[in-house]
């Protein structure tokens, strides 16, 4: 619909992501209408909020204004909390006004697969074309800055969590994003929720390019279904490149029936299956294809080296079973597990049990559980052999452990990531609150996730010559 | 080392399984050892438990005895917690005065790889065959029966969960069955947990067999990674399944590096990996390939009725993103997702908002937050098509939901499988308790786990004549 062009910048979209003011229109006191949900989000904000329905003089104790022509100023952001009918009028006054982005959640649009939807979209992109005016959607959840309290969107979005090594969420799909948000729950620390649905202006292409503008996180975790431009998503990717931001990626859509259902969903087309992992080396993304990794592989690249000491990884545990079903998951990943150097060998013997064999995997047996100490020396052993760039250690039994601090601790002091893989089926259990707040130890709860990580990690590694930051 | 033989079943295994008294050799008040651990395991058990050290008079408030020769009882069981050297010489003993089953946790036998591991384990295994006494181990951690209180190993199990539908957990590896066992931590109602390690007598066949024969589960969840007698555990296979007693298995070591790490672990040699698959289909178990899908397979064939209606699988979602995602996992499993018939196109067209696709994946869109009982008429209509066998729901945001009893009250109704499939990222967030505890009701956090298993069950169900029950 538009013509092909580079991504938004943290410029363009200055207005959108740090707004002085942001207007409602669809305010509305009923009890969970996306106009009174989107009002309580607001609540959160500490810039100026305007109320917009002519059918209230207060909602939420906050004054209500008849019409945008009632407000006292020209609001950077407004949220078009109406129907698809009621939509375009708003918007071509928004852009009249000088508004700096308007989100439209309504649906109706190219997803409905109608001509009356699809060029009901095209005058939308027509108007934001025109105006230099942004907009987010139509048929989307909107967006939420969270350390800044800023949120732009009808669902309930998580309380920010402190922490360096911040996440970025980039989602097509609006309830994709909120489901993925939630990882904010169990610890994760997340920066942006930004979704876009039918993406009529702004997509996701956009949103990664502010973000590796802004360098307000640490990495991304990036889901979509369809582009109208995969070209902008490239550009996207070597800007965060350039800036070393680390991305996740995930596609929606790979086979038939879910290419179909993209269609419905937001109108997307969907390129050929075999175009994703083509895309990702293009772009330099870690593809990730189950959507449950998506946001600990992105919390991996937030907290591992951008770039690997050594081509293999050591495997340190305290049960010989979650050792052998490691081996495994690096054996289908096509991960190397070397032998440890003689040097290593040596240093293993002396902290290991008699009966326990000095290899890689190492299996320190039961015994770490009465002899915590053991386990570091393991650690401090294989982080120390030359041809290991990182670390897996399952991890069987949910508990508190002072190894846990440990492990992040070895991870600074070596430069090579350590990967926990939680191996307990208690999922949220005590210590993983302590592993995922850990700056510098990733927290897995699938073996496979971790090797499939590792692996595009190392991947990533082999394909790209160094960047050298453009600035 | 020992002959082929059938599996013991529960009258073999009846003291170990329901014992009047356990004795504890080699317990200590010093914290942390094993001998302290297993001490307090027992204090849970409300048969007789005996203290057996020669060196205090009482432990923990219980009368300590200075050997096997002062117990006023020959007890069911005696628990080993002594080293290696020590064991033989009371194992044998306790052949002698006619214990039921000894435990023996010490490691130094098979999994050294030496030719006196080896011998020593032989002794073993030869004092069981002889005196007809059972022995769980060497090398292992135990086992548990949650219902009963009775805990003789020395993890720290979890507290029973009433509840029907119960999962029998299964596995060679001490450790592992810990982690695993940790999912009555978030809600699965765990009730045994029986771990073999070295299976010098008693294999994870036997304990298969048992669990057939008691009736005591709905479904078992099995992991082991070297068997000396496969044929063994085919015969325990065809036990449970002429007990309609479901069983999800997860081989280790299907990898050479995992192979040779089983070597080292309980010294078992593993057939190679293609023979995983093919036990499974002789043995009717519903294959599990990434041991963190192990326990949610083993509660959806404990909740699934035995077999399907029909070949088809149904997808109802909140969210476009969802069903993208369900389409496209169920093409990479080979799930058939049909189109709906024309009757269930036109119920769908009645409760869908016009916006939306009367289609399969039925996206409702985010309207059913709004309207929660939207989602009830898709439900409705989607199992009511006979093309449907099963119907999978994911489900976007972690919130408790009038909606999770329903669709576990539509499953009962229709005699259809219902998988809820948790997309939100706060994995043991509000809701996830209630979907567990519901007899009927599926719960996976992951897309492709869920469709294995739907696949695995339409497999079974193809490959297998309806067996009928021995009694």
């Amino acid at each position: 619909m538009t013509v092909s062009r580079q991504p938004y910048g943290a410029g363009d979209l200055a207005r959108l992501l740090a707004p002085r003011s942001v207007a409602l229109v669809g305010a509305s006191p009923t009890a969970n209408s996306m106009g009174a949900r989107s009002l309580a989000n607001l609540a959160r904000f500490s810039g100026r909020v305007f109320p917009v329905n002519g059918r209230y003089a207060a909602i939420a104790g906050l004054p209500c204004h008849a019409s945008l022509d009632a407000l006292p100023e020209v609001p950077d952001v407004v949220i078009v909390a109406l129907a698809a009918p009621q939509v375009e009028a708003v918007v071509a006054d928004c852009a009249r006004r000088g508004v700096g982005g308007v989100v439209i959640y309504a649906a109706g649009y190219a997803e409905t697969q109608t001509a009356e939807g699809r060029a009901a979209q095209a005058r939308l992109a027509a108007i934001a074309q025109e105006s230099g005016m942004r907009i987010v959607g139509p048929n989307c959840a909107g967006y939420a800055v969270l350390p800044a309290g800023l949120l732009a969107g009808f669902p309930e979005f998580p309380a920010p969590r402190p922490g360096p090594r911040g996440i970025g969420l980039v989602a097509q799909s609006g309830a994709l994003g909120l489901a993925l948000s939630q990882a904010a729950e169990r610890g994760v620390a997340l920066t942006h929720v930004l979704t876009c649905g039918n993406s009529c202006d702004v997509d996701v292409a956009d949103w990664l390019a502010a973000l590796a503008e802004t360098g307000s996180c640490a990495a991304v975790a990036l889901t979509w279904e369809g582009l109208e431009d995969e070209a902008r998503l490239v550009a996207a990717a070597r800007l965060a490149a350039s800036r070393g931001l680390p991305v996740a990626a995930c596609r929606l859509g790979l086979s038939e029936v879910g290419a179909a259902q993209a269609l419905v969903h937001t109108g997307s087309v969907v390129t050929p299956p075999e175009r994703f992992p083509a895309l990702c080396a293009e772009a330099g993304f870690v593809p990730v294809t189950r959507i449950e990794a998506l946001m600990e592989t992105a919390c991996f690249l937030a907290k591992a080296p951008a770039r690997p000491q050594a081509g293999g990884v050591a495997i340190a545990s305290g049960s010989g079973g979650t050792a052998i079903l490691a081996a495994d998951a690096a054996a289908r990943h096509g991960v190397a597990v070397p032998p440890p150097t003689p040097t290593t060998v040596e240093a293993l013997r002396a902290v290991l049990p008699a009966f326990a064999a000095p290899r890689n995997p190492c299996d320190a047996t039961a015994q770490v559980t009465a002899n915590p100490a053991m386990l570091r020396g393991v650690v401090e052993a294989l982080l120390a052999d030359p041809g290991i760039g990182a670390l897996v250690c399952p991890w069987g039994k949910a508990y508190r452990s002072d190894n846990i601090a440990f492990l992040g601790e070895a991870a600074r002091r070596h430069g090579k990531p350590v990967c926990l893989v939680w191996m307990s089926q208690w999922l949220e259990g005590p210590g993983t609150t302590e592993a995922e707040a850990d700056p510098d130890l990733a927290l897995f709860r699938s073996l496979d996730a971790c090797f499939a990580a590792l692996a595009a990690w190392f991947a990533r590694d082999q394909a790209m010559p160094r960047v050298s930051p453009d600035q």
